[in-house]
């Protein structure tokens, strides 16, 4: 397996990226092409003993940098490392993409060059969101935030086959995240999706509500994006601010090294996502991961980690046969 | 001042609520009516000590239950405790009404009874939201679930008075919760209302984004009513999770009473509703509060505290010219 990285992408770019594909090659035995101007990476491979590490590079002195606008930096730059990189997932000389950031030109290139799978206009963003219910994700986190019933479902088809494919769960359970438990409760669009969801075929248990969210009552948990987005940033937030209060409370009071350990685990609880380390961009054409920008090398290989498992479990093709088979219950063309 | 109670409201009624109007009669010097069947309400009544406290008993034998739907309810019980102590309002022989539930009988009683003042067409729920950020309260959290832009304007003249009267702030910031600062992000909603708001003569300071919540960013913080009962729900249950996580982590590290302090803490910061025990029913013509179901005497004395507070601070008149104003400057009809 081929995994291209854009060795240019994120904040700590090249060096960052460069070890973290170094780890990656090492530990998973995955072939990685790096993608970037070749004097620098070389420069920085140099500093790590690759021996048993399959890397090659693949040149280019383009590359997106933090601030431009994503679709105008990626007209411009027709040589853009992540755009170079997407390209050979397109040509069939990598299985699958990763890149640090700037997110809008990872996105942005995954959507140009491999596109979305068929009926779905843009990438779905989801995953894990709290340590405390590991086996409940949320979709979309952020990009849709407009979105009509039928969208809502293709979030939960995605989230499905995320679900039993990402978290080993035969039979997710799904629900819509409402303001009450009841079938009528809700705003419009998801008053409107209760009964599309009811004929879908999915596991669908009804509604849940904010304060189902940390226990764990379904697997799948739909909203659209403007709602998701402002959760997982409030929930980050607020394990933060946590975190800084309670470590004032207990300093001094208990070991040190215990106040480390409960405030690391609360971090990571409340910020799932610098845990997991990034993802694969779900309703691509194709498997693109992004990791967070400020990511270091270990968020890296966890990203290319990522990769390998979505490539290995066909998320791309059982994503595909999940959405016709849903559509062809419904009566709904597959598009 | 009189205030009038629903001696029948909430899951402890009557018990809890005549104890808790006991407890607020002696502690505010108000004047308290308590309306509900007569002889039990003298024989909880005769377990205090009543000296110095003016209590009287508006008798009737119909009240309403949880799990009835309120508006059926209210057309069946005219005689309704809640709806009874709310027209004592409306005739002027009393200066306002407090009732813990059903919350529907409460609200469904203000709006048929006392009505909302002119041009917005439900209460809006709203009020402090995280002990972390004292000075910020957002609005609707509840109720308001598919809103237009002028919608969202009423809510943000509302937490402006609420920001100034009740938190003592003369010049509120306002912002609406969004997926981006920028304006130009979040969905469609938020996008339009984004110039009413620059034009409204409010002190708005653009759009925050979740992770803006627990800084206290602003002092009024704008969304429907679906976002804001989804998003209190979440930090509720969350904050209750992170509770009896921690309580298990420090358990027999800490002297009891450090462990106790840090948990009590945490829930007040994060169950701010249940710390401040209820509160008015924003946009109701006329002064209603309403308490949590669950409330025990120390919750209903401390919203008789608040009704209180409503009456002397001119709620319903300060809102009224606000929004007057507000209408004014935008050349809008003040309806």
């Amino acid at each position: 397996m081929k995994i291209a990285v854009d060795a240019m992408g994120g904040d700590y770019a090249p060096e960052e990226v460069v070890k973290g594909a170094v780890m990656a090659a090492k530990e998973y035995g995955t072939e990685i092409i790096l993608v970037g101007p070749q004097e620098r990476i070389e420069g920085e491979l140099a500093k790590y003993d690759c021996s048993g590490a399959n890397i090659e590079i693949v040149d280019t002195d383009e590359y997106l940098v933090e601030g431009e606008h994503p679709a105008y930096a990626l007209r411009q730059k027709r040589k853009a490392s992540i755009l170079v990189a997407t390209k050979l997932v397109k040509e069939g000389k990598a299985d699958a993409v990763v890149g640090a950031g700037p997110t809008g030109g990872v996105v942005g290139s995954a959507l140009q060059v491999l596109g979305t799978v068929e009926g779905i206009a843009r990438p779905v963003a989801g995953g894990a969101f709290l340590g405390f219910a590991p086996n409940t994700i949320m979709m979309d986190l952020g990009g849709n935030v407009d979105c009509r019933p039928d969208q809502l479902l293709d979030f939960a088809i995605v989230g499905t086959v995320f679900a039993r494919k990402m978290l080993n769960i035969q039979n997710p359970t799904v629900a819509l995240l409402s303001v009450g438990a009841e079938e009528g409760k809700g705003n419009e669009v998801v008053r409107e999706s209760y009964s599309l969801f009811q004929r879908s075929g999915l596991n669908f248990i009804g509604n849940v509500e904010g304060h189902d969210i940390p226990s764990g009552r379904a697997n799948v948990i739909i909203c659209d994006g403007f709602v998701g987005n402002i959760l997982v940033k409030f929930c980050e937030s607020l394990g933060k601010t946590i975190c800084r209060w309670l470590e004032d409370k207990v300093k001094g009071k208990l070991p040190e090294s215990d106040v480390k350990e409960i405030i690391d685990n609360l971090l990571l609880a409340t910020n799932v996502a610098d845990a997991i380390g990034g993802g694969p961009l779900w309703a691509v054409n194709g498997v693109a991961c992004v990791a967070h920008g400020r990511s270091q090398s270990d968020e890296i290989a966890k990203t290319i980690g990522q990769a390998k498992l979505a490539v290995e479990l066909d998320l791309v093709g059982s994503l595909k046969a999940e959405l016709a088979a849903a559509r062809s219950r419904l009566n709904m063309p597959n598009i």
